[in-house]
């Protein structure tokens, strides 16, 4: 048995977390939203959305529209969404390791396998 | 901002998290699954469900069934129940306090408000 655990930035309702930082790493990566978007198996139209209620929550712009290129213009992400996802990283490495730590203090140490389970 | 947080055990899959929690400590209080289950707004078959299968994952009963009474008999908690769950209180209660010193550390001090928010 181990511990499972998911965690997001909230502010009336959640504002960040692990969808759209996903989306923004596919944005870093393939410069597209729509190819973000479709590495995730997710519609352009439900991707803009999670972006766009983001920014607005967190009152920033994550994505900035580039011109050109060869499918007439993609997306970056922002300086201020690039220091956000840094810092959910070193926020996520952290936390991920005190629960494990902790996790061991409460039940013992963690196993891939577990416990003999029930019969069905 | 502030940090949002759920964690459960898991074993190939969710074995046992906020709801069976909630569920048991309604039986605990109230000696009763229909009740416990009531009170949560949910179905008894679904409550008997959540309970079955955390008890099929863990490998342990979680309730006894008892006799008598007014109602011709309820349930309550087996021991292995309560001693799972004052581990996941203390699991809870220690992650909750590293979570929050960790986001401080990253994101700065929680607040009820946060930042200003967009325009819709």
């Amino acid at each position: 048995m181990k511990v499972g655990y998911k965690i997001w930035l909230e502010n009336d309702g959640k504002v960040f977390g692990r969808g759209p930082y996903a989306l923004l790493k596919g944005v870093e990566e393939t410069s597209s939203l729509h190819q973000a978007a479709a590495r995730m198996g997710m519609s352009y139209s439900k991707a803009w959305r999670i972006i766009s209620n983001a920014e607005k929550k967190l009152g920033f712009f994550l994505l900035a529209r580039t011109r050109g290129g060869l499918d007439g213009g993609g997306s970056k992400i922002t300086p201020a969404a690039k220091e956000l996802m840094g810092r959910c990283e070193h926020l996520e490495k952290d936390v991920g390791e005190a629960i494990e730590r902790i996790y061991r203090q409460h039940f013992g140490p963690s196993t891939g396998s577990g416990r003999a389970q029930g019969d069905s």
